[in-house]
């Protein structure tokens, strides 16, 4: 499983809070913490910072960047932000993300065509969110495609179906774990990712909910998430959904998981 | 979510201790509990008593019945004892289990052929246990058929296709939930139960491989299980799969089981 680590976005209050003061420990410490429990990539997002999301992008991968040795995951729809924050970062970065909307996939392709970064597709086009298995199916075909096409290997690409509250209407969780399990198997190589939190909107007990739906998705093939990996109760989920769909060789992870007391009920 | 309750089993300590003290008080707030928590029948088992079961069996199933208004679920394979169970019982029970291996299928059969009996047909032959999801469909097939053959309602039969622990075979989870989908999927009306306990067998941490491990089985289509309904933790894990599943209307049962104070995290 892929772990990205959602936490360095200026939209949180501790986040916005870090970059006002210039306080790079604060986010040094966010990185640090997210690395420690497990995290793949950090998801770097100044959005909230209108106008000046460029500069605040770049201050946060190079603070990142100190503190730790995994990649950043450039989360923003602006292709200015993305160039500036590539140009800084050492390594190869993940992108978060590109979508079927005509003026965000034309501005973002010139980044990721021929380049080994890789990239989160999102399901979404101008005629607006995928209700259904099929429309997400529909636009997740025309993506892959069209990254291939444009020389993306697609083991570099990352579907993101697009999460939909359940509290909308009841097929919402479904459609979307058949969109998981339909995309892994026609194209084989591709991954499949997401974040959680909106599958729960409007509803009480939300972790209870975004756990039990990490375990179904991952139960359907999807491959890597986008979640704050200081949630143990949710990494706890994780470690046990994937030795139960057959991707733990001899329970390996699972029993080291153990070990470092890392299965938290 | 057809829901059996499987605390009132004599391999139990304190159940075998309040069947040789004969405290029915004991049994009947069991049964109480069980039924409270959810359970829509009260599995009833005396099979550590070897040449009494009959007899512990009669006792039993007055004394839950004497509680509670739901029905039994009679848990033995011996054809003596089911119908011994079967004459004192009132109302519709059901039966855990009939199975494939031949001794077990031709004591029991006369038993539930032209019944309105709910028969638990468990998927196990005389060349043993199934390992893949072809296995248990091959041996599911046999049952449903024969069993429909025999004046068995096929909504009446819950196929159990027999969980494997994880530990001694990294593919016995996902050949599970594959079998499950292809049996919901193959025999329309047809339903699919299990106990769970087994997945985790020889593994620490049980509680959260169980709980994961029922989450996905109600993702990919099973509609029943055995368990303990006391287990907070399991029961807010149903509940949050099955409005996840998209088996709860306008998520009614999930801000229900709220309310009650049941989604016990």
């Amino acid at each position: 499983m892929l772990i990205v680590g959602e936490l360095i976005n200026s939209s949180r209050k501790a986040i916005k809070e870090a970059i006002d003061a210039e306080d790079a420990e604060a986010i040094k410490k966010i990185a640090r913490d997210q690395a420690e429990c497990g995290a793949d990539y950090i998801d770097v997002n100044a959005g909230t910072y209108v106008g000046k999301e460029d500069q605040y992008m770049k201050w946060l991968v190079s603070t990142v960047q100190s503190a730790v040795e995994i990649p950043c995951c450039i989360d923003s729809p602006d292709p200015k932000v993305v160039e500036a924050a590539m140009e800084l970062h050492k390594g190869t970065p993940m992108l978060n993300s590109i979508s079927l909307e005509k003026e965000r996939w034309d501005a973002l392709l010139p980044v990721v065509a021929g380049s080994d970064i890789k990239v989160i597709a999102l399901c979404m086009s101008d005629s607006g969110m995928p209700e259904s298995k099929d429309d997400r199916l529909s636009i997740a075909s025309d993506l892959i495609n069209s990254l291939v096409k444009n020389n993306v290997p697609v083991e570099n690409i990352y579907v993101d179906p697009l999460v939909q509250p359940i509290s909308t209407n009841d097929s919402y969780g479904m459609e979307f774990m058949n969109a998981v399990g339909a995309i892994m198997t026609e194209f084989p190589g591709v991954h499949t990712i997401c974040g959680l939190s909106n599958i729960s909107y409007g509803l009480p007990e939300r972790k209870l909910l975004n756990q039990a739906f990490m375990v179904m998705a991952i139960c359907k093939g999807l491959d890597s998430a986008i979640i704050n990996p200081l949630d143990k109760r949710m990494m706890a989920n994780v470690y046990a959904a994937e030795t139960l769909a057959g991707r733990d060789e001899f329970c390996g992870n699972y029993l080291t998981a153990y070990r470092e007391e890392k299965l938290v009920l």
